[in-house]
């Protein structure tokens, strides 16, 4: 595992809007835009501080994953996503160790990047993130 | 405000020792070493990821704020830190915008830091912390 930096911290939220106004407003972070992301069914928007990004994330759909985990856990931080420069090699490693992947192979995220997901139960509670540009 | 980076991103944990092997051992992260942090009775373990560290909050007490959290909603994340140069001026700047603020004014966190809590409510159910080296 050769991971880089946090790419993004992922936040679930009802409205990217209301939720929008913390992060450019009070905390003053730059705001990249938006986008549509088909495969987890929801819409992103974009905020940078350093070398990393906030993310908000709003369901688009009812089964979407984070409109569940919203009407379990309701609004907050969601996963933390680190950047790989190899994805498949990580998760090959991973798998060796004994972690439980939700995705054993990447799929398509954000920003053209592919992703792949560690389930909580190995990682304590916290659903992590890969990605790779 | 001119917040610089993420800081850490805090994750409350019951064992440090557990987890700490999901981000050393299979994440690879570099362990930087342990702290206790007095003013919120925690123990807390630092793993360097970019300019970022990932900070295993372990409570040494049970009125411990975290504590708290471990009983009410379990391991995961429990907020987000960013670096600022100018902590008293970003309070300030916070308050006169409306935001709900834990501490006016700066307390001591770890590493030597002056660190101070934004309540949840005001960020949408993200616990949201600056730190001043």
């Amino acid at each position: 595992m050769m991971l880089e930096k946090i790419d993004h911290i992922g936040i679930a939220v009802k409205d990217i809007e209301t939720t929008g106004k913390f992060y450019r407003e009070m905390l003053g972070l730059e705001f990249l835009g938006t986008e549509e992301v088909e495969s987890q069914k929801v819409k992103v928007a974009f905020f940078k501080i350093g070398e990393t990004n906030i993310e908000l994330v709003m369901p688009t759909s009812d089964d979407s994953p984070v409109a569940k985990f919203l009407a379990t856990k309701g609004e907050g931080i969601h996963h933390i996503c680190y950047a790989t420069n190899d994805i498949e090699g990580d998760l090959a490693s991973l798998k060796e160790k004994g972690a439980r992947l939700i995705n054993e192979t990447p799929r398509p995220g954000a920003h053209g990047t592919r992703v792949a997901f560690i389930h909580p139960k190995t990682s304590m509670g916290v659903l992590t993130e890969l990605a790779q540009k």
